[in-house]
């Protein structure tokens, strides 16, 4: 079934220990696209300025994601530039310029407003519950946020928790939402905020799903070359909805197959600079990685 | 089969968000002695001083841990004081009295010496070797250690590496001793060093195995109430080494099972001040928490 993501498109300059790289290509939809793609075709809402290359369109176009919903405005695209520390478990935001995507208004296209599975990445939360109000009823909508939003416009953002399906979040910020420095207690407390699904992404540690039926907890995959973390907690979401999107149901056992193809996608993320290892990657090495998660899990 | 530990006893103060516990029992070999008796009878091979009371003796040799091996000297125990972090990541230690540990011989009773699972607590690398030197070719022996000797007796250290099976060490430790930022890499570094097996322990997210056949992850036991995590690591080696040595055969599969059973008694440990939880823990509670910690990672 087809799914829609609305989020940011834009060029990033990265640093980290292994290089710089320029104004790549980047932004939350664009690197969730690129994951989920992989699985399902994908229906993209986002901005971009007038300086924004034909070669890029091109690029997601060729890997089956629909740009009808690609906002073209006078201006300049979204820029961030940021620089990752030794370990690369941190990192520091140098400059922002959000440009056209400072105020972005998504406009979901007609045709795609019955779209089935969509995808909130990180955004102010009115921007997402408009979204929310311009679909007919998603079986399946996932929403990301960050600490900005959970700081500035909480009650915003608790509202729109009560109206999704799923949150996923990174450990910090899960504990910023509830309060709680133990996590489990985190994950729970969110729960209790309204979504019948949090996912807790942990970076190198992996991930923990927490359900009021079941808690499941899905270590990393065992990349050895981190070379850009960019863009990777996308990639886990798009990895993610890419393949429950494919699924007859929303079982456990979709679900938790969901949380290891997410977990692939991000590894193949990380392995190059901005989208350029998840853009080049295809099926035969996500399946490859599933089977070498599965055994990382298991022992062998 | 019977089981040795050589390590530290001492009396812990200890500060963290839910209260401050003073002089309590403590040290390494107590915290790996009471989580391996669940599985196996234990040699203790420690130091105390003439302040050690005689209701500690007798705690310990109740849950038939052999004291044989504790010598008795004039002057008092080993004393540890620290505090931990709001979130209980990090940890500040206020004070140290080495005490009568301070100049510690390690002296293996001679009935003790064909013991086959033999598991070197932190402590200097030199003192620990001076412990395999008086064993007769245990099959198995695990060790720890810490910064300290990592950065002062590293050429010892790495001796000792070359005479163990198995090294259990934290994330921060294998990657100062491997000089490796990437804990995949850590991990084969380590392996490299010599030991057959290094297990490298995360806290709360869980655990790391690495042999040169296979790699392992297990996520840490869901604890939703830290009280106090001084131990865990000793209380991990413990039940890991404890279950071990009920085993046939260091099988994959037993090993497996080996890490769950020390994830689950340092999940006892660190729900109480000092010892106080995994002194009260029997075998019902451990097999509990096993299954419930197989359904964490399984998804039910």
């Amino acid at each position: 079934m087809s799914l829609l993501v609305v989020g940011s498109t834009a060029f990033d300059t990265v640093e980290t220990p292994h290089g710089t790289a320029t104004e790549c290509l980047g932004g939350s939809s664009t690197y969730f696209s690129l994951a989920a793609r992989l699985f399902t075709p994908v229906r993209l809402v986002s901005v971009v300025g007038a300086d924004f290359p034909a070669k890029h369109r091109a690029l997601l176009e060729a890997r089956g994601i629909d740009l009808t919903g690609l906002q073209s405005k006078p201006g300049k695209t979204f820029r961030w530039h940021g620089r990752y520390s030794q370990d690369m478990n941190s990192r520091e935001t140098l400059d922002v310029q959000l440009n056209t995507f400072g105020d972005f208004q998504p406009l979901v296209p007609a045709p795609f407003r019955d779209t089935p599975f969509v995808f909130l990445a990180n955004g102010a939360p009115a921007t997402q519950r408009s979204v929310l109000e311009q679909m007919q009823a998603p079986r399946f909508c996932v929403a990301d946020t960050m600490d900005l939003w959970i700081e500035r416009e909480r009650d915003g953002l608790l509202e729109l928790l009560r109206r999704i399906d799923g949150l996923i979040v990174n450990d910090s910020e899960v504990k910023q939402l509830t309060g709680k420095t133990n996590l489990i207690q985190a994950g729970r407390a969110c729960l209790a905020l309204g979504p019948k699904l949090v996912i807790v992404k942990k970076g190198e540690h992996g991930s923990f799903v927490f359900s009021n039926f079941f808690h499941y907890a899905l270590p990393a995959y065992p990349t050895e070359t981190v070379v850009d973390p960019t863009g990777a907690g996308d990639s886990f979401a798009g990895g993610f909805m890419g393949y429950l999107a494919t699924c007859d149901s929303i079982s456990l056992w979709n679900m938790k197959r969901a949380v290891a193809y997410g977990t692939v996608t991000a590894s193949l993320t990380v392995e190059g600079f901005g989208v350029e290892r998840i853009a080049a990657a295809d099926m035969e090495t996500v399946e490859r990685r599933y089977h070498e998660l599965q055994q990382f899990v298991t022992g062998g």
